[in-house]
């Protein structure tokens, strides 16, 4: 097998990385995320195992790279995308827009959240969340007047996340239904967010 | 060794677990959380390693045991202490004086709910807590007017002890003192109670 130049391979890359993801959507689509294995996304995806293996580390790895995706592809309609949820609408139409949609993705990914985590391994932590930074800015401009909106986005963050993080932990058999949830979650948001806004 | 009767079993039972409990807390006082062994509180307690074991399973269930008792003395202290934190106060007051308390005791406890959890373990989630309970119980005496206190109780307990689950999941290196971190997060919480019930 011939070597390519630098630039060559890192194209290369980028084509197996997309043809990897696509084949893996294409698996859960059809079987769900328990059917995913490294094996068999390398056969579907018609590369050898030890790409998938240098791609992506673990099974894990798969469905992080998955909803690194779809987060980046979240977070563009949200800087980029149509009004309410992208910019050019009121801040606290924005605000109760952003909520019902992160909700809704959240729901939508869940399956795939929860198999991207490694067991045992190091909870993300630290740093602000784009969640949060989303939110803190959308105060700043609704021009919510509190002694510190640093601290009202954290809570609020915590307020959209922290309920669907809870629902999603809880064994399927016991949750009510996801739309359901999702409803509810997304009203309960837009009442705290008009509340605190008035 | 002679067999006693059920009853005067139990009560060895208790006190020997009260004896291990007392044992645990001086050796935590004394050296630290990670200085607590099975072995070594056998030793502090003059009982065997096998009442132990027996008693609390995993080195990881000694700290689940510590957490419990703490646990029920901060609810009795809710449930029938002085005001506000008891009853007796404005259900306003009650809720601001709950979110500084419940914040403290968090803050107080975290090296032993750190060293309380089974690595790989499952997540604790299903019932609502007592947190989210005595929150509801208040926002309905405050008698706030909101389309669902449910809804509001899950997201006040979330925007109370996510951000608090968030500090203590960062590493020590990098996150800013628990004093300082305690009082932000309670005028921030009190500030979100005023603005919520105005």
């Amino acid at each position: 097998m011939p070597f390519g130049k630098p630039r060559g391979e890192r194209a290369d890359a980028v084509r197996n990385r997309e043809r990897l993801l696509g084949a893996a959507r294409e698996m859960i689509a059809e079987h769900g995320v328990e059917k995913v294995t490294m094996d068999g996304l390398a056969e579907r995806a018609g590369l050898g195992k030890g790409t998938v293996f240098r791609r992506f580390g673990t099974r894990a790895g798969i469905f992080r790279a998955l909803l690194d995706a779809d987060e980046r592809h979240f977070q563009e309609r949200v800087l980029s995308g149509p009004p309410p949820l992208g910019p050019g609408a009121d801040p606290v139409e924005r605000l109760v827009a952003y909520g019902r949609a992160r909700i809704a993705f959240l729901l939508d990914h869940h399956a795939i959240a929860r198999a991207s985590i490694e067991r045992g391994g190091p909870v993300a932590a630290g740093e602000p969340s784009v969640s949060q930074l989303h939110i803190r800015m959308l105060l700043g401009r609704a021009q919510v007047r509190m002694p510190s909106l640093n601290g009202l986005s954290i809570q609020l963050t915590a307020a959209l996340e922290g309920p669907l993080l809870l629902y999603l932990s809880t064994p399927e058999a016991d949750a009510p239904p996801a739309q359901e949830v999702g409803g509810f979650l997304g009203d309960s948001w837009q009442a705290l967010i008009e509340r605190i806004v008035r």
